[in-house]
């Protein structure tokens, strides 16, 4: 097989001596090898047959991470002048309660299977397949053992028939609606799609609600939040892949270039810093192959 | 609970009509809607109280997609001139020929846990739980179903343990090593960490060769491909987090703000276009939770 021929002979290439290249061609720049001039571009040479084009690094954009980026940096605060008299008051108890010392863990399932030919949402419910994925979302939620704050889900039907079901293996855990976490447009993707070509108003309306819902639900802890804590929401792709993009501070115009499983689990985490990670993205690995989809 | 109090408080007011709100304010610039000037102020003020900070819709950036990001956009070689000649021969067979038409997935692992505190790369070997981790992802690759081209892992004691672990559960899947996988510091994160602080040589040089590895792996098929691909790359922590952000046009600076569990599958997918999707990243939910590090 050809294909499997041109990656052997790539790597063969690779496995013995290219580190040692790079190494030599990345030192040679700062003249600290004894080489003659003639070997050394020789080394160079060889790195640049490897690879033919362009820069052989790649630069940071330059853009800072913005840890005022939920308007909840303390320090941040205090410049802008708003808790000054609160410190001259009593400096040692403003600290304690004005930083966040709590992380918050956002864990955010995409609905399962649904019937995309029903007539509006009401019908739009989970297929017997979709109501299957969601047991075994419930059952990994629950079998992850952590503390569980709150389960928020989306007010569409698919969304609030998947939190339903996932909900049965949660006992305990407070359920609730929100109409903001609905399925939308968010934001014009780039690269633009084909299939897929909402009306300007649709991202118009749909772009507000959906980053008033990332404003409302994805920032660091209150400073009064003590504990760590553990929220699930249950909506939509758009809206989680949307949601991923504005945390990481990526570009948001890129949430298409993600996709998610039905009844997969997305984990973000926000530090009382501000800082955000993404743990997982689509984890479905809890549910057997052949129950996959991504409808 | 003060802090189930909050969200519920807030999620009442979501609950029942914001994304009416939302839509009237939105329409409101459009004047679209037959209040009185008072009554759409008030619906404005709505908005803005549960959104006060900052612009209410998020800009794209501006930046577009590259297509020809891995150099092998047809159409760049066309306007380049190195194809004309072909098209002036036969253009009908060079159009076959020239675009690719197969999916390249490219399945990426990351090591499973291994022995910190060995001295040199052949002591960090696997832990009893990290041999363990990779007979999981073995399994998990196996029962995916897929038809592996290859799996090349990079050269370190760990990634080259887990490989031949999971090797045992893909027989006939060819194996081969590659050096310039190996782990590293790919490039300076931002925001910065304290914990971690490489020097600036091996940035210098670490950066170099994982970006070489990144342009030897991740590019869309070539034009002889006839059928899609499944190709598995065992490698590193690092190397996998900027892979996915040069491979999604994302920050490469960003990378150290994605997180990943040992033993997890990250799933890229490259189209014959030159489009690039995310499937699922640090997808582990094929082990037992308590079978989960991040080590």
């Amino acid at each position: 097989m050809s294909y499997r021929r041109t990656i052997k002979i790539v790597c063969g290439f690779a496995g013995g001596s290219a580190v040692l290249v790079v190494a030599a061609a990345a030192a040679e720049y700062q003249g600290c090898f004894g080489h003659t001039r003639a070997a050394r571009w020789s080394l160079f040479n060889v790195l640049q047959a490897a690879q033919p084009a362009g820069n052989r690094t790649v630069e940071s954009t330059g853009n800072a991470w913005d840890f005022n980026w939920d308007k909840r940096d303390p320090s941040a605060l205090l410049t802008n002048g708003k808790k000054k008299e609160v410190v001259s008051e009593d400096p040692s108890s403003e600290q304690d309660n004005g930083k966040p010392k709590a992380t918050r863990n956002i864990l955010l399932i995409r609905h399962s299977q649904y019937n995309l030919s029903g007539n509006g949402d009401h019908e739009r419910i989970l297929t017997p397949l979709g109501r299957e994925q969601a047991e075994f979302t419930g059952q990994r939620l629950a079998a992850l053992g952590l503390k569980y704050d709150i389960m928020v889900h989306s007010t569409m039907a698919r969304a609030t028939e998947t939190a339903n079901i996932i909900s049965k293996y949660l006992p305990g855990v407070e359920l609730v609606s929100c109409d903001l976490l609905r399925e939308g447009a968010p934001i014009q993707p780039v690269p633009p799609v084909t299939h897929w070509k909402p009306d300007a108003v649709q991202y118009h309306e749909d772009g507000a609600r959906i980053e008033a819902a990332f404003r409302r639900y994805i920032h660091r802890a209150d400073p009064k939040q003590e504990e760590d804590s553990y929220e699930i929401i249950v909506c939509h792709a758009n809206v989680i892949r949307y949601f991923v993009c504005r945390a990481l501070q990526f570009p948001p115009e890129g949430w298409l270039r993600i996709g998610l499983n039905n009844g997969s689990i997305t984990w973000l985490t926000v530090r009382p810093s501000g800082r955000v990670a993404l743990r997982t993205l689509g984890d479905s690995g809890f549910m057997p192959p052949d129950k996959l989809t991504r409808t």
